[in-house]
């Protein structure tokens, strides 16, 4: 058979910071479709705020599942580019992941344990032009591209102890007293402010109309089940898409209206 | 034959107020994917105000009649998430529109009468984990992907009359005494000021040199065919690739110049 | 063979200033999709400053070369629409470029010089649609479907002497008596700034370990070889991916800390 095989996997996923006005993004694609011929190429995101590894190890573990399995995972948010971190690929979850192992992958590998992993440092994988500040096209592209390919994790570098690769489970609140303590996780475009009370006190909140939910110190009042069916003007609690309690204000923006981003307390009374 | 079939549309084609920056437009692809390897997805835009159905409504009003016939439109502005609004397939002028009855379809309906539509109500095509926020990815994409795999629109929900749904034609200028009263409708990333003024009244226009329109009270004096030909610094009147009478600075931005946007009043005289 | 043929190039590569707000650049994807089903499709950017052809210029010189032979290289940031710059389709470097000729192409040609070039005058190969303000949707896009359905470039327009095209190369620093002087090229992202000094002059500077480079006479004291290694809140000098020396701050903004942007005076002593 002549010429480059067809990309066997699903698609390639991409999330960095590398925003969309300089070209790197394109640059990523462009090596993936030279070793991956006619791969679908879908982007999560390039806004990650520039090397904020939080921000980006957010973003992925709210997504990933929602990808098929065999998805390939190219996420670069790299300030140690050149540095000792490890250049990684690793299978988790069904699904593939290349990036620094710097905690961008550490929700997903809480969730969902790498069952192998390598260090990319194999030069038959890598891209001819070494630079010491762009391994997001060097090594991490390649390596999509070639497992894209159909190459197997094992053969495009040295064999990681997959118990070893960074692990970062979401912060979880914790109990103070009678009251429950967490921090705001995300805020996102629409200004929602998604907190860490997760699925299990999401539930548990619902089930305790007597309980109030505070941010930075402000009782939150209000609850709704959908945007529109929030008071006018009010912040009000929610439960959000992730399965996390969240604070919106409906055709606003609960973040802009309380001042309030990642890292703000939230406490629950009354749970 | 094994596994899914390959899609058989020519593309997704999505048009969102997600913005760019938490992975949700991505969670609509990786769900189409899922449902139709291969199918390519295309990006109108996310970068619609948050909400803004209106906004919304023009730029796909702009942008639909060129994607190919069959193209599956997979549209979510969407304030009433989770109420009554229908969340909605539709087949209208040679291609699929799927996203909330709230008139983000008003004006393409205006245009190319919907043939047939359906509530989508079905938990079959629905996905796994119903939420009450992101009915982008639990009910839209879903649809979308079960489009795009080859389900026709009767298979994946319950009939909704084609007539019911919502049309909203552009707002048309009006005539008061000498002179045509119209509005703005979009301000673009050039800053130029697109205008209620359509084909039939721009043709009136271009044959009138006597005609004068005036933005706001102002009248702009100068006309040109292109950006380059316009005079340097002033505003003038040219006509859009939409059609419609606009307003632009060479090298400028008329919004800027003249600190308006959508909804800022139109008048032509002498016309 | 009924139905359009399946697309040969690898993928068709877009780049304009259209920002992403519009679904002007989702236009360009639905016309090339409906000339070449299943084309893949790669944006390199759409935020290329409204109008800035060398903006435009540095994107497509840093990263066409990452991208496969015989893609189809998709750009439109064209201030001079539907005046006498040639509407272009043209081979160089064992690549394909459509768009205005208007130096957007100058320093790609300047490194490859292209082989054969048609102006795109050919109504059989334009949308049905001519407009005098939209070449990207009319004559650009129309041209990259059809040569991505297989069409040669001298199919598809009337010949350009291949000589004739605008050629700009980098603007190289100079030499003034001991000293090296040149601009700043780009500031992207993260506020790096790319200097006009290439892989030769960088070469030479990594040599000279007495050199000195400066930012608008502000001398850059420090070097690294990656940002991590860079010393904290300070500027340091350091060889970009793109071959060029540049100035970062490790966590930070270069541009920001020392309020310069492109165009800023380089100067290197002692080399």
């Amino acid at each position: 058979m002549s010429g480059p095989a067809r990309a066997t996997a699903p698609c390639v996923a991409l999330l960095t910071d590398f925003g969309t006005a300089d070209g790197y993004a394109g640059v990523l694609k462009g090596v993936v479709l030279g070793l991956a011929p006619g791969i679908p190429l879908v982007d999560i995101t390039h806004d990650i705020p520039p090397q904020d590894v939080a921000a980006g190890a957010w973003v992925l573990y709210t997504t990933w599942r929602n990808f098929p399995p065999g998805t390939i995972f190219l996420c670069v948010v790299d300030p140690g580019v050149g540095t000792a971190r490890a250049p990684l690929a690793a299978f988790a979850g069904d699904r593939l992941f290349v990036g620094p192992d710097n905690g961008l992958f550490g929700h997903v590998f809480a969730e969902a344990a790498p069952a192998r992993a390598v260090r990319l440092d194999d030069p038959r994988f890598q891209g001819p032009g070494r630079s010491a500040t762009f391994h997001g096209r060097d090594i991490f592209a390649p390596a999509a591209g070639h497992l894209a390919a159909g190459r197997r994790v094992e053969e495009i570098g040295s064999p990681l102890a997959p118990a070893g690769l960074l692990v970062t489970p979401l912060p979880a609140p914790t109990r103070e007293g009678a009251t429950w303590v967490g921090t705001v996780l995300h805020a996102d475009r629409y200004g929602n402010l998604i907190t860490a009370f997760g699925p299990h006190l999401a539930a548990a909140f619902a089930a305790a109309p007597g309980a109030v939910l505070s941010l930075d110190g402000r009782p939150i009042g209000a609850r709704a089940a959908t945007f529109a069916e929030g008071p006018a003007g009010e912040p009000f609690v929610y439960e959000d898409s992730s399965g996390h309690l969240a604070v919106a204000v409906r055709n606003g923006s609960a973040a802009a209206l309380l001042g309030l981003g990642r890292g703000a307390i939230v406490r629950i009374a009354g749970l």
